[in-house]
């Protein structure tokens, strides 16, 4: 191998798996040699972690993927630029996007990885154009089946899927309500990123607010949180609603989930509403369609895409500890290179 | 007013709404005078009464119909013939059903009425023909989206949509398991009906029953009683699967709801799972074709429809209470006349 790159890399174990709140000693920050390029695989030097609640819950149980082991390299998304490659796939200096693990260097087989495009600045690859955004715009296109003129409500709007899905929701000409947790992030979504109403689930009597903020009620409710604001939204659905269940944060970060929220299956009957989980993998086949639409509103100055970026890989556990608990606003990344 | 006519009608009362369990003592009844004729309208000497589990939750909460009022007429749906007729849609003669109320004798205007055909047995024409066929035969078509070869269970499938949904399954290509409760009840629907296993949910670790009868899973979930049902469902629920919300009857006979399943909306997600509540109404576009398919299988005798008669009017109440404690085999009716 050539000398000139890494003969070790700096990695983060998941040292212990939490029984309920998740904390720094979960983890373990190591130094290790790294493997001999087998064939077919690629010497990465990351350049973007993406930290992500669904992290979390693959330390709980099998998800859409097996459930974490101990010992090994925590598991996340993230952005690479390739040193070497073994793969006809990959030359050095293409980025790709995967599983990259949370390490400074990794050797991984190519065929698991995804080309990344270039973009200015190259975290977009992460948020926009990335899982946040794809999952933002196909969930709302493909599940929730928007319409022009219709209600949307969007949860953890100021998280990184959800200040998209909110601000794409308006795109495509719906009225848009933000919930969101304090006084500050409302503020920021009303003002900065432009949402029509919100709803600030830490001021209490959510059903009452939600009334106020959406009248005619809720014709789709983006849900990326589960629990007590899902089963609030549930009673403020209108016939014939639909509910894109994306994912369930508020139950993440703890034992096994807690009961469902009243109303199911009674409300889905008399309101004859639709909940459909989906993970975005699934609608690829519209890659390209939402990936021009995101590149088009962004260009034009129309989708805001905030990103909240800690420095440093070392950083990771504290970045997702954080975002569990619910400390970012727009899509959270940690820098590593 | 023809004097050969009937000019007094009896017809049980809704005394007083239930806090929880439903008993004979929150009915009354009565003789009262018919009132007149007036225009379109018709005067129904009622044939069958309709005894379903939505007559109970009518009495919780608005539903898709306004909260049932004390002191007024039973709501429930039956079959009655014409006597008499100002409105010209309806002749002495005619059947129709619709929304006729626990009475004997009613004067009713002709605009909520439908018309219904002659059978042989005329009580198919509310369970098999009627509501309990179409729901059956149209929840699995156009919610559920069964494939030839998909696995599919139906609860309360002694009921009176679910023995039909469970058979029209089978002819439709799938696997089916009959959910009920009591070994009787699980022996007939075996034996008698013809499924292809059962779960037994008295005899407990629903769990472990549903993996044993459905060991590759199930594709489409036909939901007739949501709580611990539902909820031992959703685990058994294959990636990609429909479960079809009909109602809710384990939670009509009692106070408020309770919460909804676990793994609301985590199980949603992972395994990409829809949840849709529907009223068979919404999807009458389709009731010829219902009709016509119902019809060849009835027919041929490849459709078994069971029915649970009661003999007269002053029955409904203990019809009800019964049904809302799994009593019956089928359709439950009461006979007026």
């Amino acid at each position: 191998m050539n000398p000139s790159l890494p003969q070790t890399q700096r990695r983060i174990v998941l040292a212990q798996k939490p029984d309920d709140k998740l904390t720094p000693e979960h983890f373990r920050l190591e130094t290790a040699e790294l493997p001999a390029l087998s064939p077919d695989s690629v010497l990465l030097r990351l350049r973007y972690l993406s930290i992500d609640a669904a992290n979390r819950a693959w330390m709980q149980s099998a998800t859409y993927r097996g459930q974490l082991a101990t010992g090994l390299t925590m598991a996340g998304h993230g952005l690479g630029e390739v040193l070497a490659s073994t793969s006809p796939l990959f030359q050095p200096g293409d980025l790709v996007t995967g599983d990259l693990g949370w390490q400074d260097h990794a050797v991984l087989p190519a065929a698991g990885l995804r080309r990344a495009a270039h973009s200015d600045p190259l975290s977009h690859q992460l948020s926009v154009y990335g899982i946040s955004g794809l999952t933002a715009y196909l969930g709302l296109s493909r599940v929730g089946r928007v319409q022009a003129g219709e209600t949307v409500a969007v949860s953890a709007a100021a998280g990184s899927v959800g200040v998209l899905a909110a601000q794409i929701a308006q795109r495509m000409g719906a009225r848009v309500i933000g919930i969101a947790g304090g006084a500050d992030k409302c503020e920021w979504l009303l003002g900065e990123i432009g949402l029509d109403a919100i709803v600030d689930y830490k001021a209490g009597n959510l059903g009452k607010q939600l009334r106020q903020a959406a009248p005619d009620g809720v014709d789709v409710y983006f849900d990326n949180v589960g629990g007590d604001i899902l089963g609030a939204c549930l009673f403020g659905m209108n016939i014939g609603g639909r509910i894109v269940c994306c994912g369930a944060v508020s139950q993440y970060d703890g034992p096994t989930p807690p009961h469902g929220p009243r109303g199911i299956p009674g409300l889905l009957v008399t309101k004859r509403l639709i909940m459909q989980g989906f993970l975005v993998h699934d609608h690829f086949d519209a890659r390209d369609e939402a990936l021009d639409a995101l590149r088009s509103w962004v260009e034009a100055g129309s989708l805001k895409v905030p990103e909240d970026i800690l420095e440093g890989l070392e950083q990771a556990p504290r970045a997702l500890i954080g975002l569990l608990a619910g400390d970012n606003r727009g899509k959270r990344m940690v820098r590593i290179a």
